[in-house]
C-alpha cells in the first residue's frame, strides 16, 4: 500500500517534495498545508489531495507521513507535534537554528519513538552517491581530502538572507553534512573565512556571501569548502575526494550538453540554474528512500542527529570568523 | 482536459511509452490491449487504466488517440483502422517494411483526415534538439556535413533480426531521420557498404550488424552514419554537423557523470546501457508535443511522410549494398 | 656520430623538417639547398648549416641522408638521384602523382638498395600512436570501423591547389595512410563522394573541397573518412577505432587548455592554426625515427611502399566519384 | 648576440635550465659548475659547454648571467657572489629559508643593481599564463576566489625533506606565487592546516605531507589552496580563479590525450609524472623571459621581493598551524 503523505508548506521547496512524492509509485499525497490558500489549492489540484489545515492533518487518520516545508522558524514545534501524533516525519533542513532548539526537538523524536528524516537532498544525487560508492568499494583507498565548491547562480533576496540564519545555516549546511557523509571520519575542528564581495546589503544584515572553511578530523584529514553566493555561469555543485589509491570526483551536470565550435572557440551552455533543476533526482530519491525505509519498518538515514551535527560545524563556523582561529566542534557542543 | 490514450501492444516499447503517457500531466491512459493478457494488466494496473481488446477501444468513446507499439507487420493495418474511427494515432517506426503499404497507408490517412505522429523519439531529445536549435539560430552558419554515430551495446537476438526488416529498416531508420532533421535538405542519393563482423547468425540471416552510410543533397551537403549493433561501453548515440561558421555537436549520455583518477588513469563509467534509459526524456517530450498538438488542434510531426522519406532511404541503402554504387533515391520512390 | 642531414627545399615544409633535425641531438643540418637564396641563407644561419645547390650536395661527402621538401613534381627525379648517390632519403608525400612514376621511382630506390621513408608525419603524433598501442595491446579487440575525421581550418590559395593533385592525393593522402595504419588490414574498396562546399573556386580548378570516403576491407572491416577545407574553430584532427571489445579515440589538440565559464557558457579557447603547431612532436619524431634506423642500419618506415599505397587509394576515390560507385583498389594498380 | 650562461648546480632542475637554455636560440650555455666533476660534465658535453669552477665562473669575462640551480643553503651567497660580480641571476626559489638572510640578499641585490630573477616556473606556464590573461582582459570581471590544487605524484625521500624547510617553504611556495600572480592584491593573511596522511617518516621530520591553506586580501578576496605529497594519477596542478562575472580554469596536462571505452568504462590514461615533463614549455618561456629582458635592458620579474614575499606566507602558514589561528603577514614581516 501506499505512504499516505501531508505536505506542510506549498512554497519552492514544498512543490519540489509534492512532485517527488506524486511521481512516487508508493507513496501518495494525500493533504497539503499552506497559510496561503492558493499555494495549497494548487498543488492539490495537481496532485488529486485535498486542501487541509494543520489540525486536520494532525488528526487524520489517513495520513502517514508528513513532509514539512513551513519556514525553518516552525520546523522544531511542527517536528515535536507530528512525532507526538504517531506520524513519520520528513523535515526540511535545518531542525533550527538554535542548537539547544534542535536538541530538544530531537529529544521529544527519541521519546515518541517517532521517524525523522532531513532533508539533506545532495546524499541522494546519483552522482554524488556515485562518489560514495567508489569510496565504499576501495577504488581510492583510504579517504584523505575532500574538495567542495557549493556556488549559488546569484544571492537570494535580503528578505531571505534575514531569517536564513546566515550562510553557514543555510548554505554551508548542506556542504557539512556531504562532507561528513564523504570523510568516513567526524570533523573535529573548523576553520572558516568569509567575506562580502557579491552583496553589501548582505553585509549590511551582518551575513557573508562568500566562505572558505576547513575541517579536520582528528586522523588528520582535511575538507576545504569552497561557498559564493554567486556563479555567472550556474549552480556549481562539485565535490572530489583523494585517497591513498587515488581520487574521484562529481563533475558539474547541465541540462544540454551540446558543445558548438566556432572562430570564437568550443562553448557549452550554462550549468543548471539551480537545486530545482539540477537536483531533480535526489529529491525523488530521497522521498523514495523515506518511503522504503516506512514499508520496510526500518529509520531512513540522515536523521535529526545528522541535522545536528551539521549545525554544530556550522555554528563552530560562525565562533571560527568571529575569531580568527580554528574551533573545535566540541568546544559549541558542550 | 487531458488525452486520453490507448495503448496498443504493452511490449518494451510499449512500456516506455505507458510511462511517458503516465507521466504527462495533461494525458490519461484509459486503455491497454495486448494479446498476452498479463503484459496489458500489469501496464494496466500500474497506470490506473483498463485492459481492453483492440475492438473494444476501436469503439470506445472514451479514447481520443492510441499509441501502436505492436509488430511492425499490424502498423498498417492499425494506422488504417483508426484513422477510419478517428482517432488520432501515434505510431512507432516504421509504418510498413513495404514502400508500396506505406503508401497505401498514408492513402488513408490522408483521406481520413486523420491525425499521424511516427515514433521517430531522437528528434524529441533535449541534446539533440539544442543541436537543431544551434543549427537554427544560425551560429554554425550553412549546413555542410552530418556525422552519425549510432551503435547498439550488442545485437538483437535472432528472432527480432528475422522480423526486424534489417539494419536499415530497424536501426538506420533512426539516423536518416535525424540526417533529414538536421541537414536542411533533402538527400537524393544514398551509399552504403555493410557486413558482418559481430554476429555471423545475422549474416546467415541475410542482414549485417555493421554499417557505413554517406548521404549526398543536391547542393553537395553530405551526411556520414555510422552503424553497429556492437558497443562494449555502452548505447552510443553521438551527432555532429559542421557549417560555414562552425560545428555543433551533441556528447554521449551517461547515467552518472564520475570519474575515478589511480595509478592506472582516469575511468569514467560507461554510457547509458540502451535507448529505455538514454532517451527516457526525449519519449517524454515526444508524447508531450502529441499531446500539445492534439490540445491545440494542429498537425504534430515527423509525420506519415517523413516515416516514408526515410524508409525511401533505407531502401535505396539496401540496394546500394546490393549494387556496390550511390543511389539515388528516385530510383526507389518512382 | 650525428647523422647530416642536407634540407632541399626551405618553404614552408622545409622549416618545420629544418627545426626538427637541429632539434634531434643525434642529427646535424649540414646543407640547405632552395631556388630561392634567401629562403635557405635563412635556414642555413639559424642552424649553422650552409648554403648548397642539388648538385654540390649530391657530391658531398659530408653528407649522409636528404629531406626532400621540394614541390611534388621534383620529388621523383629527386629521389632516384639521391638514391643513386647513395644517400638516405626522407620525401614529404606524395613521391608523384602519377602511380606509374611512382613505381617507377620505387623500382630504382629498390634497385640501389637506398633508404626511403616517406613523410606520412601523423604516424608519429603521441596521440595517433597511443591509439594503436591500445589496438596492438588488445585493449578494444579485433578492429571493426575506423573513423577519421581530418578538416583544414581554411582553404589553401588556389595557386596550391592547381599543382596539389587534388583533394585525394593531397589531403586524404594522409588519412588513407591513417587507415592503412590503424586498420590491420588492406583496404581493397573505396567509396567516395566529393562537392564543393567551401570555395566555388577550387570547383572550378576541377577540385573539391569536402569528402566522405568509406574503405572497406575483404573481411569487411570499415573505415569512414570526413574531409573539409573549412573548419573555422581550428586544425580538425580525430580518429576513433571501434574493435570487438571496445573503442580507443585521438582527441583534438589545443595550444591551450583554459576554460572560461560565463553567463554566457563555458568557452574553450580554438584548436591549434594548422599542421606546424598540431604537429610539432609528430614531425620531430618523425626524423629520430629516421635518425635512429640509419644508426641502427635499419630500414625505416613508413617506406615508399606505404606512399605507393596511400596514392592508389587517393586514385581509386577519384575514379569512385567520377563513377559514383565503389572502386576496387585491384582496379588501379592494374 | 646570444645571452651567455653559466650554470650553476647540475642536478635534477639544473639539467632542467640546461635544456631551457640550450633550446633558446638567443642563449648559449658557456659554462657548468657542479660539486659532482660527471654531473658537470655530461650537461657540459650535451650542450657545448665547459666544466669550470665557480670561481672561474665567477672571473669570466665571456658569462652575462648565472642560473643558480645548488642546494637551497648555498642560494643567498652565490647570489651576492654574482651581483657584486655584475652577473645577471636566476635562482630557483627559494633564496633561504630564513627571512632575515633573504632580506640581506636583496638589499646586496638592491645595491648593486644586479638582475634578479627567481624561478617560479608556474608563471610562465601557457596554460595559467592564459588563465592570467582571461582576468587581465575582463571576461571574469572582479576577481574573487581563487582555487588552487598542487599534489605531488608522490613523497620525496627523507633526504630531501631533511633540507627543504618543509611543505609550505618547498612545495606551497609555488601556490604562494601563484595566488599572489592571480589575486590582484596581496594576501594578507593566512590561516594553514597540515598533517601527515602519507608517509609517517616525514612526520618524524617535523614537516607535514597534506595541507590546506587559506589565504585572504584586505578586501575579503580568498585564495584556498590544497598540497598533497601523493597523488596516484600524477601531477596534479589544476588552477581556477571565480569573478564578478565568471570563472576561469586551467585543466590538467597529460603527455597522451586519448581515451579508451571499454565495457568497464572511458579510460584516459594518467596525468604528467612530474614538474620536468609537466612545466617543459613554462622552463623554456621563463629562460625566454629573462634573455629577452637582458637582451632589452630590463629587469625580469619575478623578482626577489617576489620570492620574498611568498616566503613571509609559507613562514605565515607554519605559524598558523602551530598556534590554530589565522596569522597576519604583517606578523611576519614586523
Amino acid at each position: 500500500m501506499a505512504v499516505r503523505f501531508a505536505l506542510l508548506g506549498g512554497g519552492r521547496i514544498g512543490k519540489v517534495h509534492a512532485k517527488a512524492i506524486g511521481g512516487n509509485p508508493d507513496a501518495k499525497l494525500v493533504a497539503v498545508a499552506d497559510a496561503m490558500p492558493q499555494a495549497a489549492e494548487a498543488i492539490a489540484t495537481a496532485y488529486g489531495a485535498q486542501v487541509r489545515s494543520i489540525d486536520q492533518i494532525e488528526a487524520a487518520g489517513d495520513i502517514d507521513a508528513v513532509a514539512i516545508c513551513t519556514p525553518t522558524d516552525t520546523h522544531a514545534d511542527l517536528i515535536e507535534r507530528f512525532a507526538r501524533a504517531g506520524k513519520a516525519i520528513f523535515c526540511e533542513k535545518p531542525v533550527d537554528l538554535s542548537v539547544a532548539r534542535v536538541r530538544q526537538c530531537l529529544k521529544t523524536v527519541e521519546d515518541t519513538g517517532a521517524t525523522l528524516m532531513i532533508g539533506f537532498n545532495r546524499r541522494f544525487d546519483p552522482h554524488f552517491r556515485a562518489v560514495r560508492r567508489a569510496i565504499d568499494e576501495g577504488r581510492i583507498g583510504t579517504v584523505e581530502m575532500v574538495q567542495i565548491v557549493s556556488r549559488d547562480p546569484g544571492p537570494p533576496p535580503a528578505g531571505f538572507i534575514r531569517s536564513s540564519g546566515g550562510i553557514f545555516r543555510d548554505m554551508t549546511i548542506h556542504d557539512f553534512d556531504m562532507a561528513r557523509f564523504l570523510l568516513g571520519e567526524e570533523p573535529d575542528t573548523v576553520f572558516a573565512t568569509a567575506s562580502v564581495l557579491v552583496d553589501p546589503e548582505i553585509g549590511r544584515l551582518g551575513d557573508f556571501d562568500s566562505a572558505s572553511v576547513t575541517l579536520t578530523t582528528p586522523s588528520g584529514k582535511h575538507c576545504s569548502i569552497s561557498n559564493s553566493r554567486r556563479a555567472a555561469y550556474g549552480y556549481d555543485q562539485r565535490i572530489e575526494v583523494h585517497g591513498s589509491k587515488g581520487a574521484v570526483a562529481a563533475e558539474n551536470q547541465r541540462p544540454v550538453s551540446i558543445e558548438v565550435a566556432t572562430a570564437d572557440g568550443y562553448v557549452r551552455p550554462p550549468l543548471h540554474d539551480f537545486f530545482m533543476t539540477r537536483y531533480t533526482e535526489a529529491y525523488a530519491a530521497e522521498i523514495a528512500t523515506l518511503v522504503a525505509a516506512l514499508k520496510a519498518g526500518t529509520k531512513p538515514s540522515p536523521t535529526g542527529a545528522d541535522g545536528l551535527a551539521a549545525l554544530l560545524l556550522a555554528e563552530a563556523a560562525l565562533k571560527s570568523v568571529a575569531e580568527g582561529r580554528a574551533v573545535k566542534v566540541a568546544e559549541i557542543s558542550a
